[in-house]
């Protein structure tokens, strides 16, 4: 939390910028399209294309993990800046358009050739069920000139999107953040993302929390398959040697937050009815990185988190819907 | 786990020597008796007979929460004894054979004047309900001159029951067991017992854990009140202040066990499906110890903890109806 110059920006946060396209389906329509309910597959240009054509009309709002990270912390209150990757086209232009409308800072240039901006169709289900194809197009060739030095350094915290993990360009984008944010005397944290991102990419993702993060972030089935064991504990104990700060979630049991010494195991804010699960641990990410930055505790910041994560479950979609300054204000207020 | 010589005693118990005497009665026998369905009430000596005169046919067997410890370490194979006091009467002949016949060392001598032995009336009603009745006769008595010098320093651990945290007689007595177990090199175990107990007796129990108590067991409830606080993770943080172990158990959330810079945090063993928790805690802390005194890890002990609690909610009644050495066994060899 020390820094060694002023900031003038809370988070800045490094992800897949993807603009999320949903479109109102039936069930015959993902027959027809050989879909599997529930599924999340990556396409390619191509057949995004088709797709795209086949289904009805769509809505465009711009999505992506640390791109949802970055509305959460935006709706708290933070000053947070968003680096990722699109084209020139008229999704690009969606997605800047979005980024900047919930007051994140949206710089990175628009690629001039290559592929087009990254989508994720997603086919809602009149059971609400979410059938996602996803396209990545232009964000997965972030890379190192994307990286904008003075950026970093404005930042407390340089948030990195494990979903970007997996080209060698967008590591060398990581490790040149990575080294930026250090060298300016400022925190960098990372997410996990998913199971089976950390399955492929296991040796590499040690190397880079040991060597380069200070905080990190990741549910249950994450840190369980990065360490390779089969119950928390042991998890918990292996991430207490690697980790300066661990917040690690696990759903209606809350989240444990071990940094060092320190140790905190918060419970889940209730929620009466879970709606859509998606988001969650991108809206814990902002709320917790909310707290850190301003300084609070590891406890709060993990109830913080707790609060923003309980706020997105309620409802459809992976970005807040309401204010989550306001939520927080009144929720810690009452103790 | 340190021991100064050799010991042939696993863990000693002492606690309130209780007879549990279930009868079954209907909803309207509870009415005219002037019951609330479900509570648990102490009664004097007078109300107990007439009770028990007015009540059929009942099973007595054996209880008190120290009791049903023994009876779990003794399941899964430790060697263990009991202190606690009862009246040479017929109850204190069924509290004696069955704490004997559970295979711990049981020496106690039954008090010769003074109140009968505590018995618990338990009112099954078809629904499954359980309303209790508790006359704490010669039980609550027990004193210095009931701790046997020899005992104490012959076992690993001095396992002692909140419950009895009432009476001065009964305090000096637990001082007593302390001083004895410490002197002679072995380690102390106190329960909390119950979250009603710790607000009686707030303050004396925090010197008794923070000067006399290497082991604290409690339930979620009773830490928050011991504590005087209203989250967990507050709980927490005191407790790892206070205490060079303290084992937190939280029902369906699993275990958490603080030992100076150690943390675990141990999942409950899946139960399918919860008959009656009647005697959970009392199972946990056998499970725990003896695991504890057979030189086991903390993340280790709390599993074993976990099972045998597991075991004991799986049934109606507050000790184990199979073998946990045989439960333990099948369970920890599956990994």
């Amino acid at each position: 939390m020390s820094a060694e110059s002023a900031t003038d920006l809370d988070v800045v946060c490094i992800g897949n910028a993807i603009v999320d396209v949903l479109t109102q389906n039936d069930d015959e329509t993902l027959a027809r399209l050989g879909m599997t309910k529930g599924s999340m597959s990556l396409v390619d240009a191509e057949t995004a294309e088709r797709l795209y054509e086949e289904l009805g009309p769509g809505i465009e709002t711009s999505g992506g993990s640390a791109g949802n990270t970055a509305a959460g912390l935006a709706s708290l209150g933070a000053k947070c800046a968003y680096i990722g990757r699109v084209r020139d086209d008229q999704l690009g232009d969606i997605f800047a358009h979005d980024i900047r409308a919930v007051g994140a800072e949206y710089t990175t240039a628009p690629a001039t050739d290559g592929p087009p901006t990254a989508r994720c169709l997603i086919l809602i289900t009149p059971d609400a069920e979410r059938t996602m194809n996803t396209f990545l197009g232009a964000c997965a060739d972030l890379g190192p000139d994307d990286i904008d030095d003075g950026l970093i350094g404005r930042a407390q915290v340089t948030y990195l999107e494990g979903y970007l993990w997996d080209r060698d360009e967008a590591k060398q984008a990581f490790l040149k953040a990575a080294r930026l944010a250090h060298a300016a005397g400022r925190k960098t944290a990372l997410t996990l993302s998913d199971s089976f991102c950390v399955d492929r990419h296991r040796d590499s993702f040690r190397e880079l929390i040991s060597g380069h993060i200070d905080i990190l972030f990741a549910n249950e089935a994450e840190i369980l398959s990065l360490y390779e064991v089969d119950n928390f504990d042991n998890a918990l104990q292996l991430a207490r040697e690697d980790c300066a700060i661990a917040a690690l979630t696990r759903s209606e049991k809350g989240s444990v937050v071990i940094a060092g010494d320190e140790v905190h195991v918060v419970d889940a804010e209730p929620v009466s009815r879970v709606v859509d699960t998606t988001g969650a641990g991108d809206q814990y990410a902002a709320g917790f990185l909310y707290g850190y930055t301003n300084g609070d505790g590891l406890a709060q910041c993990a109830r913080i988190g707790g609060l923003a994560a309980a706020e997105v479950i309620s409802h459809v979609g992976p970005r807040p819907q309401e204010s989550l300054s306001g939520l927080v204000a009144a929720r810690l207020s009452e103790g």
